[in-house]
């Protein structure tokens, strides 16, 4: 039932995708941008979709935030496996985009889709009120940027050349930025547009983006190459502080679960009607890829 | 008596981008960020305050656009420069950013200006009706992406491999979205900004922007790489189609001068308060770097 509900988010995420990119024509870089934002969970455009739904926002207004999301989160990815980033040559299954083209159509690609997300967030169709839009616009930058999702990122590479290997505190400061802030700008985003409290939103979204992680870390571990669609093992071969090297594989079960279950406590103002989201946090942590 | 507005509003500029990088530390990527974000002539934001100034708009609002502006074409060289884009050692005489650190940082110093751009244009401190705020996001993502630079680019790219070179009406439709859709989105903030007819400054901007470019290919035949700050000469050893090799140099001349003169005609509308636009656009062309 859930997975159904988030493959039918994803594919409607996926023709929005489509739409936003049709009038790019057809050169490389826009076949490109096309192959990095197709597939995928699309896990945060299904928390744009799903707070948009407990608001009352109509989803032909919620689908441009969703779509804003996945296209900032694709150009993430785009960017992280390049050479001289992570150097992946796999992506969910399929060959990294600058395996299947090059490396500057990979740059231009990201560089492309990252705009895109920002075009998507203050498109007109996205919200009548333009403080909405102009809100989701800045909130996205936040999220996305040097004290977002970027800062996670450089706080990632700092750690690389660090004397000491990361303390469960920085680790934790340092995925809040990577992924917990994307999280959580897609989690509010149904109670920005309605002009609701974000505060349960922001609460679950926190609890999750940290869950997700942690899982992630597991599946580094446990994980089957081929489910997971890209290459496993990393980062313990490289020694680097995981949520796994610092609590053990069962503790950091346990914590995600806690996690979980605090994530679903956070939701209780909305009663019965957020039980998807809730569904949603108990698939982050028992996901296979 | 230009060069000194130029050189006043270039240190306004320089204040703003210190003032908005201030709290996010002082990671290496947060360091190439000032860096790569330092010096230029800041012609761009020299047209967002301009035309802001012709519209009555505060100065402490046109800021934001300004810096917003500087901080996408500075995050558009870091990127350019890379070894897999043009390969550069040098920028405005300075060792390029990947060359100073890697080509990681680069990237991620790119990535994370992209989307301060983003966040200066939606800062609610840039106007404060958010219709305005929503306006400049959209525009300037639409000026930025696919449709826009990188639109330019990729169409750089392609006729890089392309079997025959590029025609005239080719290398012009490249060059409007590579540097004209940034110019364009420059010069018309200030009318924006004060919900004024974009009509005149559009058609300012986009025959200014074809001078700036056909400048710069003149430049990197005639140009001494001392005062240019980076390599010349570069096209021309390529092979490339420019505005010069389809041309000539004295075509290419007198084609930048009358788009000058045409550009200043479109401000007749604001007859002497526009004098310094017209100033901006002559130096365009006489500037040696």
């Amino acid at each position: 039932m859930f997975q159904t509900r988030l493959n039918e988010a994803a594919q409607r995420v996926e023709a929005h995708l489509s739409h936003v990119m049709a009038p790019m024509g057809d050169l490389p870089v826009v076949q490109a941008m096309r192959y990095a934002s197709a597939g995928g969970k699309r896990l945060r455009a299904f928390l744009v979709l799903e707070s948009a739904r407990l608001h009352h926002i109509p989803e032909a207004q919620a689908i441009w935030p969703a779509t804003a999301i996945e296209a900032i989160h694709a150009y993430s990815l785009v960017h992280d496996d390049l050479p001289c980033m992570d150097d992946d040559d796999l992506r969910r299954g399929l060959p990294t985009v600058h395996v299947k083209w090059d490396e500057c159509t990979a740059v231009l690609a990201g560089d492309a889709l990252h705009t895109l997300g920002f075009e998507c967030a203050a498109h007109p169709e996205c919200h009548p009120d333009p403080s909405v839009r102009a809100e989701l616009t800045l909130t996205l930058a936040r999220a996305a940027g040097g004290q977002g999702m970027v800062l996670g990122q450089a706080l990632d590479i700092a750690a690389e050349t660090a004397a000491n290997p990361l303390t469960l505190d920085e680790i934790t400061r340092l995925q809040a930025g990577k992924t917990g802030a994307l999280f959580a700008w897609s989690a509010t985003a149904g109670a920005v547009m309605a002009m609701a409290d974000t505060a349960p939103l922001k609460r679950y979204a926190a609890d999750l983006g940290l869950a997700f992680q942690i899982a992630d870390d597991i599946l580094d571990i446990e994980g089957d190459a081929a489910k997971v669609g890209k290459a496993v093992g990393k980062d313990a071969d490289a020694g680097k502080a995981t949520f796994v090297s610092l609590l053990g594989l069962e503790g950091a079960k346990n914590r995600a679960r806690v996690l979980i279950e605090d994530a679903c406590d956070a939701l209780a103002p909305y009663g019965g009607d957020a039980e998807t989201l809730r569904d949603a946090a108990r698939f982050v942590i028992s996901r296979d890829s």
